[in-house]
């Protein structure tokens, strides 16, 4: 009974977009000991890379629950991930205060709410998100105050948070740096080869090497002392 | 320049299913003056009746902004609405502790993300949702305390908030009995023959008179003193 119930906790819903860092995320879990059941949601990306790369990674490391979740936020516009607005080039980072074109307005709420709408149908009491507050490129939802107040609602919310079983958010990387994921990763065998980060790949999927997603990963990969192993031709 | 940001101001998304509290939700929005962008998400139900009424009565009213998102959550499973549990019939209402089958893992955390989603994009401050806390049927994301919870996180997610604007939750209903939201209705010429409850409908759309939302429907038709016009063969 205590095995069952150690297996139950165990459960964990991991958002999981193939990207470099939901990948270090899902390691980590996986290190930790807890049960995978990835999560995917295709929400009208411009480009289908990132859910090939998550679909790839997914079978590699054996991860049987891989649910990919269709819902089209193209269809209110208003970010460059999805709409036909230009991708930023060659920004400089280090001016956090700019929320870029790319933010998807509201994603991460959408992304950890059908987390929790899918953890309270298994009994899962996690959920991990490989949100990042310091190498990000100014979003909003990739906050800990933000992390903090998205889990007392997910307990206000639902049947379970009432019936007294609280659920947990995980944010392994939040307070990493890229070059520290990068570390990590490697140091757990992630095959950063299968990664998929660009926001505007090339037709073949080489990356562009020059939006705010290659940017920060090759400025990550050269503070990690690491090689990048994509192809950037 | 004023009337413009009034008009800004105005904007609101408003949740709508179809159903009656929904539609009186609406109605009090348009009375008070909100310019309306109605958004119905389609989530898998095991009917559609409802989807049918909630552009019937879109078009009665001639709101234009009428989205209707899918996302299927029968995917993760675990309720009677969307799943094949049985839905209960001739329940004791008066036991609320209970938390039905009925009940949808997330479903307004899920609902109220996607409306922050397109309110966002469109400029928009305004929330409304047709929930209520007393003649409910036990489910948590209908409580006072997590639609504050939820806006306290919108505010938080978002490239609006952190940039000092706020998003408010309206819930009119909230408060109120159902034999109160059938007299406010009433008042303001919603149509109930126009509207659908009904969990488990008939093949031809009629209500089954004896699920949860068509045993709280007719109670509080019959508190209000007034007559439900749907056709209970």
């Amino acid at each position: 009974m205590k095995i069952k119930d150690q297996n139950q906790n165990k459960k964990a819903i991991i958002l999981f977009s193939g990207g470099l860092d939901s990948t270090t995320c899902l390691s980590i879990a996986l290190k930790e000991g807890y049960s995978p059941f990835l999560l995917t949601v295709n929400y009208g990306q411009r480009h289908d890379f990132e859910i090939k790369a998550a679909i790839r990674i997914a079978k590699y490391l054996d991860v049987e629950d891989h649910s990919i979740i269709d819902i089209n936020l193209s269809h209110f516009g208003g970010s460059a991930l999805t709409d036909n607005i230009e991708v930023p080039k060659n920004r400089d980072l280090r001016h956090f205060d700019d929320i870029p074109v790319t933010y998807v307005p509201a994603r991460n709420t959408v992304f950890l709410s059908l987390a929790l709408a899918w953890a309270e149908t298994l009994d899962a009491n996690n959920i991990f998100i490989g949100v990042n507050a310091l190498d990000y490129s100014g979003y909003p939802d990739c906050r800990p105050e933000y992390i903090e107040s998205f889990e007392k609602t997910a307990n206000l919310a639902t049947k379970a948070g009432v019936l007294g079983k609280k659920f947990k958010i995980h944010t392994p990387l939040i307070n990493m740096t890229k070059a520290e994921i990068i570390n990590s990763g490697l140091q757990l065998g992630v095959d950063y080869s299968m990664t998929s980060s660009c926001y505007d790949p090339k037709k073949d999927g080489a990356p562009c090497s020059e939006c705010d997603a290659c940017t920060l990963r090759l400025k990550g990969f050269e503070e990690a002392l690491a090689k990048d192993p994509l192809n950037y031709h």
